[in-house]
This record gives C-alpha cells, sequence and structure tokens, in this order.
C-alpha cells in the first residue's frame, strides 16, 4: 500500500460503501474512530439468565480482556422497583423495551426476556436498526427463525445463540465452524435437564413419574406447568435448531415429532435396565435417506443401550452426540440450564460480536452469519425406520404369542423377541423388541393387535436407538 | 457513509495504511480486488493427517460452502514418487518445502509434517512472509509456541492449532472463545489416545502392561517406539497447551510433571476397582493456589472415581474436561487421533482463516490470535497437594503397619485406610489411600518407610483425582 494511488484509495472507499457493513450505524463510526471505543449493550430481560449475564459482566476480572470493552448501557425490566440481585444505575434500567432496541447508542440488543411476544418483534426492530442481536430464546428462534434470519441477513446483523440449546455447552459454535467441514449425518440430545432428571431419579430411586414431578416441582427442578418439559416441547424447539445448523438447512417446527415421559412408567423403566438399556429423552435429527436428503427429527423417550456415550448423562447435564464424516463421533457435555452456564453462553456470544465489532470486517463473517435459506425435508414419523419396545397386558389365553406374532407378520413386522415376563393381576404382560421397522407398518400392526379379544391393552410403544 | 468527505476518506487510507493487517501481501489485495478469489494452500507433508486433509478439500460438496473456496497450491513431501492414497497434479508437488513457504502465491501454511525441525523453521519462516498457518505440530507448539506466537503477533498473521490436541474435537477453539469468558480453575484430559486404549484393555482383560503394548503395536494402536505416549510425553505437549489457552499464559514445558503408565500393574487396576476407581492417565492443569496465581500442570496415571466423567472415556477416545466460574463443569469428547477426525480439526482452522481472509478485517481478529505473552507461574510438584493410593510389599512382622502409620504421621501425612489386603508369597500386601496432603511430605515419609527393615519394596504409588 506504500505506493497506492489516490485513485485506488478512492476505488477502496467505493467498496466501503457498497459493502453492507456500513449499512449499520456504528461500524461506519467504528471506521471513522482512531481507537475502538467499546460496546453498549442494552439487555431485555433482567431474570434468572440476565442477572447472570449481568453478574458476569460486571465482574469481569480473570475473564477474557474483550469483555471490560462491554458496557451495560440500558437494561429493560418490567418491574423497576423490584429488589434485584445486581446493582445497576437507575438511569440503565427502564420499562420501555421499544426505546432499547430504538436507541441510535446501543450496538448489541441481548434478548433474555423469553416468551414469543414482545420478544420477536423486539429482536425484528433491533435488528432494522443495525443492531447485532444476541438471544437465549429457543421459542422464538425455533419458530421465527426464518423471519428473523432473512431480516439479520438484509440488515447485515447477526443473530447469537449460543444460549438457545445446551446451556453453557459451547455447542452452536461448533456446529457453525468447526464440525461444518464435515457431512453431518446425526445429531442426537439429552437437552432438556428436567426430564433427564426426572427419568434419572425414577431409574436409581425405582420412583413412578408423578413422584417424581412433584418432588422436583418442589425442588425448583420443574416449572408448577411442566408441560413444555415433560412433554417434549421445548427439547423440540432445541433439536430443530440443531438440525438446522447441523444440516444446513431451515426447519419447520411443526415437522418435528414430538412425544414426552408422561407416559415412561417404572416398569418399563425396570424392562428395559433388565435388556441392558436405559430411557432417556432423546432429540434425534439424522438422515432418514441421504440420498434423497430426507431427515428424520423427532423428540421421544427412548431405549438407549448401557454402552452408548448418552446413557451416562445423568440429572439435569445436557449432553450433544453429533456424527458426521470423516469427524466420526463427537459429544459436548454439561450444565444444561442454571444462571451461571446460561450466562456463560450468552457472554460468548457477546464476546464474538465484540471481535467481530473490533476487528471492523469489510463483509460479514460468513461463519457467524446464518448461511441457509432453504427448508430441510423432514420425512413423517410414518416412515421412520427404528427398533421397537413394546408391552403388551393380555387375558392369559393360550396362543397369545402366537397370534401377536402373527400380526405383526402381516404387517411386515420382524420381531427379535417376544417374552411373557410375568402377570400384573390377572393379566399376562409380554414384551416385544422389534428389529428394524417402518414406523407405519408397526403402528398398522398394532391397530390390529389392539382389535384381539386375547389383548386387553398395549401399557407402552417406546423406540430403541 | 453518505455523506464521506474527501478528507475522511483519506483519514481511512492512513489508518487502513497504519494497520498491521496491511503488512500481508494478500489482505492488500483483497482490498484492492471486487470479488474475493479464493485461497491458495502450501500444505507442508502427505503421511496420515496430510492425506486426510487433502482427501476431505478434494471431496467439499456437502461440507461449508466456503471450502469450495480453497486450492490445494503446492503439496511439499519427502518422496515425490511414492504411491499416494490421493492424486494431485505433479506440478503441485515438490520436495522443496521452503519454496512452499517463500511462495508469495500461498496464502496459508498447514503444517502437518511433525517433528521440531525443519517444522518450526519452516512455520517462522511462513510467519515471516505474512501468511496465516494451520498446525497440528503439538511437539512444536508446546516447545516453540512463545517464539511462534510472537512472531505471528509481529507479521499479523493467525497461528491454528486445532488439530494439536484432541483430534477431531473441538477443544482449542472453545477455550479461546466461548469457555474464555469464564474464569477457568481446571482442565483435565485424557488426550493420549493409545495409552487410553492400552489401560481400558488391561482393565477390560485383567492384562498386563507389556502384553497389551505388543498388541497394540500389533493392530497399529502403538507405534514400534511407543515412548512419546506411554511415558505420557506426547500428554505433556498437550496439557501444555490446554493450560496456555485455558489460563492465559505461557507453559514452560519444563515445568510440567511427566509420569507415564508403563508402572501401572494389572494388580493396582484390581485394587482401583475393588475401591471404586478406574486408573486413566489423566493431564491436569488446575490452580493449585489461586491466590497467587500458582498452577499445578502433570500428566500421570491416577486413580479417577467410576462416577467421574473421565471414568467412562474408554478405548482411543480422548476427553477434555474444563471447569469454570460461572459455568460449571463442560466436557468434550471425540476421536483423538486418526486420519479423518485429525483432518477435519486441520480442515476447521483453514475454514477459520478463510472466512477471516474473506471477512477482510481492518485489524486482527482478537479471539483468533494468541492474547498472552507472560508465563503461567507452575509449583513444582513437591508442592502439590493431593491424595495418594501406595501399595507396599512387607515381610510379614507384627506391627508393620504400625511402623507405616507412625512414618506418615512424622510427616504430617494423614491417612484414610490402610489395608492388609494378602501376601505376594512370602510377602503381605499392604494398600495405603492418604487424606491430601502435600506430595513432599509423602515422599519424604516413603523415603523413611523405604528404610524399615520389615519393607521389601514399594510396590506403586499412584495419585487420586
Amino acid at each position: 500500500m506504500g505506493d497506492a494511488h489516490p485513485t485506488i484509495v478512492f476505488y477502496i472507499y467505493l467498496l466501503r460503501k457498497e459493502s453492507w457493513w456500513l449499512n449499520t450505524q456504528h461500524s461506519a463510526l467504528n471506521i471513522l474512530d482512531e481507537k475502538f471505543v467499546g460496546v453498549k449493550l442494552g439487555i431485555l430481560g433482567l431474570g434468572t439468565v440476565g442477572t447472570g449475564t449481568v453478574q458476569l459482566l460486571q465482574d469481569a476480572v480473570g475473564r477474557h480482556p474483550l469483555l471490560e470493552e462491554v458496557e451495560i448501557y440500558r437494561v429493560g425490566v418490567r418491574s423497576p422497583d423490584k429488589p434485584r440481585a445486581v446493582e445497576l444505575p437507575q438511569s440503565a434500567i427502564t420499562t420501555d423495551l421499544a426505546a432499547i432496541v430504538n436507541d441510535p447508542a446501543v450496538d448489541i440488543v441481548v434478548e433474555v426476556m423469553g416468551g414469543l411476544e414482545p420478544a420477536r418483534s423486539l429482536i425484528l426492530q433491533a435488528i432494522k436498526n443495525g443492531k447485532h442481536v444476541v438471544t437465549a430464546n429457543k421459542a422464538a428462534i425455533s419458530r421465527f427463525g426464518a423471519e428473523i434470519f432473512n431480516a439479520a441477513n438484509e440488515a447485515g446483523v447477526y443473530v447469537m445463540l449460543e444460549a438457545a440449546v445446551g446451556g453453557g455447552i459451547p455447542v452452536i459454535q461448533p456446529l457453525k465452524q468447526a464440525l461444518s467441514v464435515n457431512r453431518i449425518h446425526t445429531v442426537i440430545g439429552i437437552v432438556n435437564g428436567t426430564t433427564n432428571y426426572i427419568l434419572t431419579r425414577m431409574q436409581t430411586e425405582g420412583s413412578d413419574f408423578s413422584d417424581v414431578l412433584a418432588d422436583a416441582q418442589r425442588l425448583g427442578y420443574a416449572e408448577a406447568d411442566p408441560t413444555a418439559d415433560v412433554d417434549g416441547l421445548d427439547a423440540a424447539d432445541k433439536i430443530a435448531i440443531l438440525a438446522s445448523l447441523g444440516f444446513g438447512g431451515r426447519i419447520n417446527l411443526q415437522d418435528v415429532y414430538c412425544e414426552g415421559i408422561r407416559q415412561v412408567s417404572k416398569t418399563d423403566i425396570n424392562y428395559a435396565e433388565k435388556l441392558g438399556f436405559v430411557i432417556k429423552l432423546l432429540a434425534i435429527a439424522k438422515y432418514q435417506n441421504k440420498a434423497n436428503s430426507q431427515l428424520s427429527v423427532r423428540v421421544h423417550p427412548t431405549f438407549v443401550p448401557k454402552a452408548h456415550p448418552l446413557a451416562s448423562i445423568n440429572g439435569v447435564y445436557n449432553a450433544i452426540l453429533v456424527e458426521g464424516e470423516p469427524i466420526g463421533q463427537v459429544m459436548f457435555f454439561g450444565p444444561g440450564a442454571g444462571a451461571g452456564a446460561t450466562a456463560s453462553a450468552v457472554t460468548s456470544d457477546i464476546l464474538n460480536l465484540v471481535a467481530a465489532l473490533k476487528s471492523n470486517s469489510a463483509v460479514p463473517n460468513p461463519l457467524l452469519s446464518c448461511r441457509h435459506e432453504d427448508y430441510c425435508q423432514v420425512t413423517p414419523i410414518a416412515e421412520l425406520v427404528t427398533r421397537f419396545y413394546a408391552r403388551f397386558l393380555t387375558k392369559d389365553h393360550p396362543g397369545v404369542i402366537g397370534k401377536l406374532g402373527t400380526c405383526f407378520g402381516n404387517h411386515g413386522v420382524s420381531l427379535e423377541s417376544v417374552v411373557q415376563t410375568g402377570f400384573q393381576g390377572a393379566l399376562a404382560e409380554i414384551v416385544v423388541v422389534t428389529h428394524d421397522v417402518k414406523e407405519g407398518d408397526f403402528r398398522q400392526a398394532l391397530d390390529e393387535i389392539r382389535n384381539l379379544e386375547a389383548i386387553d391393552s398395549i401399557a407402552s410403544i417406546l423406540r430403541v436407538l
């Protein structure tokens, strides 16, 4: 550049002018500032995660030195007079969240309020105003991801979401960066701490679901309304996000099959144990058919072989297993929730944005932006090919096992084992494990079996990993 | 920028001129090119890792689209006529490695030749020529890291080393980025696949070290000269690198205490099992004394409680556990070696550099560069505070246990248990487990014990996690 000619300099100016990056206010300023002047955060929400993030940022010594350049500029709350675990200047606190996303001085909006609205609208408004966004909001991203990332790409800003899945575990960033050189074929997660805690206690204590749930609610490991957790909805949001990153396409949340753990009984946990399995609520995304890019994306309680890396993930811990070519199998393990862990993830996103702002790129870093616009093809659950475990209660007629076998055979369902395991009162209990079968065929066989005179009920149906 | 004044434009020019980034040839070119023209790699070495990397890059469809902008421009080999698993144009192959690092067209030098020299000189020359470097060379980085990163910071280039530790597991990048918002206090790894394979087989088969080693050599899991692996030297290189990243300072490799697994016997593995432990070769870096930043950095076979996340990492797999505030405990698990896994890590570094080049930053991304220049204070092993397991062979005199207890007591070593476990021929076997003690005190007690007339030998000494 020593011999740069004024014409060339002007050419640089033109290039820069055209680059989307300069559409944002602060970046234009940064280029003109000789010294980087720090980054101003507007934080939406001061609940568990917001408080944890503020605590982390206010206590920056001994952490990455870039954090010292972050200023907690505005914090939006619902009740300004509520006692808080953190001290903030009264001038920083406001109930006017729109004012934060519209404030020209705010560089990064940190959305940690949760919920769908007004979170969605505030995120979109922040993007429209050229601000980068950090969010922990899996519900909003899994539902409005397409809208949000389209807007972000258009505005030339980044939307970061490390905290949306797996609490403190760095998994979003590895999927976007290090692992993306692989052809990912499987992402399987234990991504809901509440259900993993409940299943672990059911397993170790031999307790019933409802008793453990009640105790988990008392101890604060489950919400008063546990629906989102125990019915698998939270895990469905998360696997939609992970699948999107792992497989490089968007996911329609409606395409994610979702089954919770309410129907898992201690009887099934005992049978799993005897057969060499543990029951885990898995969130699974994998190629059902690689040739035509058909993806299976689903959440359900699953028989996991005891030797599998996910079998030993217990309590409130989360783990995400990724399989790809050529890497093989990698797994990320850590705390799936909690103020500190989630604050770590939120702050790591802030750190990445500060670094991006500071390095003052001419074009956006393609590893930080959302790179896909097409939707993944998700196969209906009836097309899934998997092994099944099923437990039947039958009248103690001779020949029941034969009738079951015939019904399964009629629908092409091949069985690995059929065992009469004992009695429940006057009813015989029969446990069936299938080979790999198409779920639709299996369900049709069950419909036929349900009508058999000898069958009292189908006590449980679980998929086997 | 719509109202930018020519003076301001000239100011931008001056700023840009002063920025280190423009010292590198291609960056200056990039700024002038309207369209990004791709990245040229110079690869040094075409062994297992080099071949895996070339295979991955030659088969880019379905991976991150940025990889399609990478050109394998030059590949340096020792024997150009050797049959290869990959096809490359003859013009790309050369035996003149210096010509690659001096070639003005090369953007990134990928050093996958291993060894200390000429790897070190070639890396330094590449840096001097303004090229970014990707290396898988833990030996060179752990020894010459200070020299290499000083040179890189001065030249304004990045040196990336994801493949140097943990094979395909993304751990370097999480430590530099996501986890760096935490105050890390512990990094513990199973970072050598060969020794973990040997210990796992000793444990499951009840075999002796030498038998399993011979078999591992036959199967290709151990080298003909297994020294670097079984004596812990490879793990020492790796924990020096991890500690440096986790604790934000350089590590003198000489300060890393290192003990291998040759002396681990099947007898000790059995005792470990009975006491509720497994024996793993751990590479540990943790604050010995947080107040004065004293770090303990060491490699040794260790009793690991069975419930610990690292206890179930078996075979050739690696895992790295990181503990910090506020995140708590996170663990990264995956294949620690192999062409595919290591190629994934090398290529993820290449991807990051391509993204950095493409985003054309005005200043270096502080998350990609080395940010520390000071050395960590590492405490001598004698200052370590830990629990010990020790096994003694004694003449079957009455009162031996009392004498042992007295010697330990003389040196302030508090015991958790002393058990006479049986006999080996005419000798009684006594197993001692201590509470937390200072290693120096424990060693002094052992010196005294060694001189007791009743003591035949000290069969083994192992630390307890």
